[in-house]
């Protein structure tokens, strides 16, 4: 996509900290991050989102974000890992090419949590049903 | 594994609100939702986290997080999605049999950010030539 950051960042007209490339992903520093060592993790091949990235190619970056996590976790000492990934402005994704973060985590990094709902009787099974009739 | 909540799911011997199953792959509604709709999606097969579930495992369960991510953002008429997984107690895991979270997302659901760290001059380098060295 002319216009996708990092497409061009694939295609290398835009730097990057890069991490690890092979024929179909690519990994780099996040510029922005949660904590210091965040990376992400993206497919080559241009997809919008979790809704329309092929299968083969999904697979292909997650093995890579695996592979990442075990690395960012020892190389700064983390306690945990968080793997989000973001879809549609709503769900804050900023760049409209699929991304996967790696943020390191540790016991005092006091993240703000997101809470929860509660649903009212019966509700919970409506959502199931919606949900259900979907697939 | 006999004391892990999740295993118990899988066989049957605690409830769950299922929304999807086949010989691989569970998934169900959280009880404690980020947003109404909120689905977890698992392995059958006990793995811990990102970092000891097998290759082939992480595959399954992530075309059912994909197939599921589309079902649950039509059903509920959402925005957007966020896809998350936590990796430690560090992580904010709290049930220790890898899952995937696929919460809806609303414009409006004021959900807390995160929030960035900065680096310093020549300090997110230092942070790559680290994670590199762990590959």
């Amino acid at each position: 996509m002319s216009n996708c950051l990092f497409c061009k960042i694939v295609k290398g007209e835009v730097p990057c900290s890069k991490i690890y490339e092979d024929d179909d992903v690519l990994a780099f520093m996040d510029l922005y991050p949660i904590n210091k060592g965040h990376v992400l993790v993206i497919p080559k091949k241009h997809a919008e989102n979790i809704f329309d990235i092929e299968e083969k190619e999904l697979d292909k970056v997650m093995r890579v974000v695996k592979k990442l996590s075990s690395a960012v976790k020892k190389s700064v000492k983390a306690g945990g890992i968080s793997i989000c990934q973001s879809n549609g402005k709503d769900g804050e994704q900023e760049i409209m090419h699929i991304h996967f973060h790696i943020i390191p985590r540790f016991g005092e990094d006091h993240l703000a949590s997101w809470g929860h709902k509660e649903y009212k009787k019966g509700e919970m099974d409506e959502y199931k049903s919606k949900i259900i009739s979907c697939l």
